[in-house]
């Protein structure tokens, strides 16, 4: 076996930096050198995440105590709005991979309305490359830092940005209804994340104003080459893991459901982790429960002009970790599905 | 205590009838006298449904066996498509709640576009009565047949009938996302609704097909004095119990998100079973949990000139059994909501 | 109707109080006068509890705040360690049911030893009835003060006093094996009670060691008339209501499977809540999900002169809230029953 | 890369096939070049199991059409008892794995009590292996056949073997307290398995008579030098993977709870799928979930002389395909720990 390539997971103990862990444990050309979590400085990650234990992990440290000359990349997972300093603190040499939302918004001036606070790192932002893989391939490779898209904005971009690139939908009334597992609330201890609090219902929240929309208007802004909203509804399911989002969209003229399932088809030809189902047997998250695949369905609409389109993800691999080591194993020169290729975990 | 109406459940060894059962049993001013399950003929219903055990029911026996003239009424739980030469063969002094979807398209042809098959009873079709009860209370309390609502038709059809008969939002473009929980799929022993199979994760299925749109839109289309169409996709969860209604609307000029909520709640104002829910706190289908309940809310949408609007429902009480008895007891000329009364059971 | 005895709610921000709630609204001799929640004080109950907005329900208030003059009756459904001296406090002409586990062990020393403090009101100790409701009647009735019982002791004291009694099995060699729902943890926000921690998973913990053990050993101790020590073992299921005891007894000599049954039978014959069912069908938890049931079966051992005992309870119901009112039905004299028919919610 | 092995997969189509199918395609040294499903020949797997779409596999075919001299070696997945004659029609050069319970009673009057049949292939029972890997390595290199250990019995025979070996446990009064999730129950169409059915609740089945308590007990007692019978009770738990054994037993004169710690921490050193976790830290089965590790953890009794004995595997992998393929490795002169090592999916 050749040198692995040396990383540290900042914000280890996380459900993010969790996932990476073990993404990286069966990675063959990388090694996990360092794992940090401030307030846990000092244990083993066994003592945070049991099921950890015995990989031959380091113990966790505080980011301040991580050698950054022994290592070669960084995976941030660290909390929205704490990335920035510390990114900008990390030596020149380190590729960055930053799972959190701090970089994804290209305009500072979306993110400081989005956030509240002026952006920390501006510099950094401008040389940021936003991370939707199958799309920027090239500038993956090419930058030294990534935005890793969030878990909700990576389906619905997948999804859109080729029939908006191609003009096969108009790119005015885009709905988005978003369904998702709670693992992507993170490891919070929150009484509205207990499991009494969670099981056997459902609810929308965040309705017309979440985090994640700027993010995906932007990218869909891009591939239309105009400025394009969307109304977008997250709703919490009672699963712990995987998204679906199911999108009603306008046909452009002359446009029907095939000519969207054929953009799409010749647009992720040979993608490794994009895949295409036919109309008659729209994917489950179910499919996809561990592993890096983004699947993606076109329907009729009953609606005459519309159609509607399915995409799901598990928003911890490609959602989250696993999109941030396919733009890792670019970066770092590898092969992009290294340590990625795993069938779903079913049932 | 006065006498109590007899009622016979006819279709009582799957989840509504049993749902029919439970309510049944709380019910000061019923007594259920007669219980059918033709392939589970002879046995003692705990042997169908344990959690019913030693409750004083009679035991499971055939529709034939049902000595009619020592009954008031009856619920009718068949499986669809069966119930039309069951209701017609009834003696006529019963009064009868149908819960199958054999009565509720008034057209003929769209029933036999929908389900495959000719109308088996269009006379009684003629007389039925749609029985969404806040909208027809008058027409149940006369009527002798009611043709209960289907469970995904219950919410929306709440929620956008005053919106359209009210001309607040435009009749065309409406979009209705649905999510339910598995108890809507029934009993039947399938592959497909294995614990193994639905848990942890989540999927569309029957898009713009399913066969509750026409009755949707049978709803909407007489609310708005035109014909409606919309887009309908359901979704099953992994939770027993729920719908959740997701709806994207189009507002008529003039009106916007107050408007709806206004008209909402005074179309429903002293409603004892629909409750309109602030746009800061959208009902989760966790507080209607076996309860007669339907919530709604109205939320600013991100599309100008657009809105989102939720409907939770529990599908076998206001989505089945509890719609039932609700007309039942209209029909009997029972407090509309004797034995309705309950709590939400949480968590 | 009668005047209805009115009743404070104590810590009415938990689960077990939610849950005391929605029985005493359904319960036709109650009202709910007042409810308490430290931190809560001033908000009406349905930003703490939407599923019980619009039921006509006082907001909370401090505890300093409650005109007891103005009530019959208190539930105190307050965290252990804080109730001892707030029932010191109310006034004398108060029936009051103590959900917590504050006047459960009726040796000083023994609750010393087990929560780590003096019991701060051992003069009300001396006074409280343990209100395991068959077995002690007469004595509820005469009370002031119930000290309501724990869940998980609930289901194996009413499974194993009698044949302790009546010398059927064995007093030494018992091992309880108890597994529950995640709602027994109560609403705190702790990052182990996260759905995401709890679901599609299993452990056991405080083996040994649980808090409920010298509860359990206390009754069995009485029933045996010598001192008792159990083996158990609690386990968290990823469900939010239930708890199922395994129990795995010695029998006497001359004793089978046979007569352990007939001496449950004859025990707990009549009995409106407790229940008996044949070794052919063990209850599950959903068959008294949301009732103030207990039910219990007994099976041969694949051991010789061993048998394997199993009891279910709803841990919120018979395990806490309902036991509550059905104590206090008794304390004011009303019908034990009153308000606690409800059939189970299935599915 | 050097050659694969080449496998056929017997009976694909239950979740046993699929987990197999699963592992298989991560494993660097095999190749799955067959499938079969008698019901589902001619189908691709992807209609079967839509998480399998897009990896190359093959279609599904039927027994008769496998060309079995393409072919290094079979897992055969199919239903217990039609499994004797399949592998006694096989080829000689195959090894085999069969994950049925066909091959796993050494004595043949033994299986016809539990089966209910007289054994089809005596002589090849005599042949077999029965593969609890750890405690057999060198028989499973050298052996043509191996019998599959059941899911139930891998974690107690892992835990209790080497205590019973080295007398650190008594051989008498052992209680089995195990709590499986539903994907153990396989992948039938039945009412009892339903979501709807198995949701929110939890049951024991089979007490004292499942069908797996002849084999627990045929391990023990090997490992006793005696007869050892042993209480076993399984419950149903609503997850979909994972199985939880809690175990009762009496120390031997002399040993405690550290005897027996020490006893399995000796007995397993070094063993990559075997782990012995601390009394302060039980394992939960989400450790474990999709991996091939028992863990294993030792605790105090309250019960003078007793201890109690925790033991998770996820009995998809440890309790079927995973141990399968452990020995498959061994059987090929391959790596026993490839395609073996991934890091438990959680949450």
């Amino acid at each position: 076996m050749a040198t692995r390539a040396r990383i540290a997971v900042l914000g280890a103990s996380g459900y993010t930096g969790a996932e990476t862990l073990r993404l990286a444990l069966g990675h063959p050309a990388l090694e996990v050198r360092h794992l940090t979590a401030e307030r846990q400085a000092g244990k083993p990650v066994a003592e945070v995440f049991p099921h950890l234990a015995g990989r031959g992990l380091p113990d966790l440290v505080k980011i301040a105590d991580v050698p950054f000359d022994e290592v070669d990349a960084v995976v941030c997972c660290l909390p929205h709005g704490t990335t920035q300093e510390v990114v900008a603190a990390l030596p020149g040499h380190l590729k960055v991979v930053d799972v959190s939302a701090d970089f994804r918004l290209a305009d500072p001036q979306v993110y400081a309305q989005t956030y509240g606070r002026a952006h920390a790192a501006p510099h950094l932002q401008a040389e940021a490359v936003y991370g939707l893989t199958e799309h920027v391939r090239d500038e993956v490779r090419a930058t030294r830092l990534v935005a890793n898209p969030g878990c909700y904005p990576t389906g619905p971009q997948l999804a859109l940005k080729p029939l908006l690139h191609d003009q096969a939908i108009e790119p005015d009334g885009i709905v988005i209804d978003a369904k998702s597992g709670v693992s992507g609330a993170g490891r919070a201890a929150k009484e509205s994340l207990l499991f009494t609090e969670v099981d056997e219902g459902l609810h929308a929240y965040g309705i017309g104003t979440h985090r994640h929309l700027p993010e995906i208007e932007q990218g869909l802004s891009e591939a239309a080459g105009e400025a394009v909203r969307v109304s977008f509804t997250p709703h919490l399911v009672p699963m712990s893991r995987g998204i679906l989002a199911t999108m009603y969209v306008r046909l452009a003229a002359g446009a029907d459901r095939g000519t969207l399932e054929q953009v799409l088809r010749e647009s992720y030809a040979g993608e490794p982790f994009v895949g295409v189902r036919p109309a008659t047997r729209p994917p489950s998250t179910r499919e996809v429960r561990g592993t890096n695949l983004a699947l993606i369905s076109v329907h009729d609409d009953r609606l005459h002009g519309h159609a509607v389109i399915v995409a799901v993800i598990d928003n911890l691999v490609k959602g989250a970790a696993g999109q941030a080591l396919q733009n890792l194993n670019l970066m770092l020169g590898l092969d992009e599905t290294a340590g990625l290729g795993a069938s779903a975990v079913f049932p």
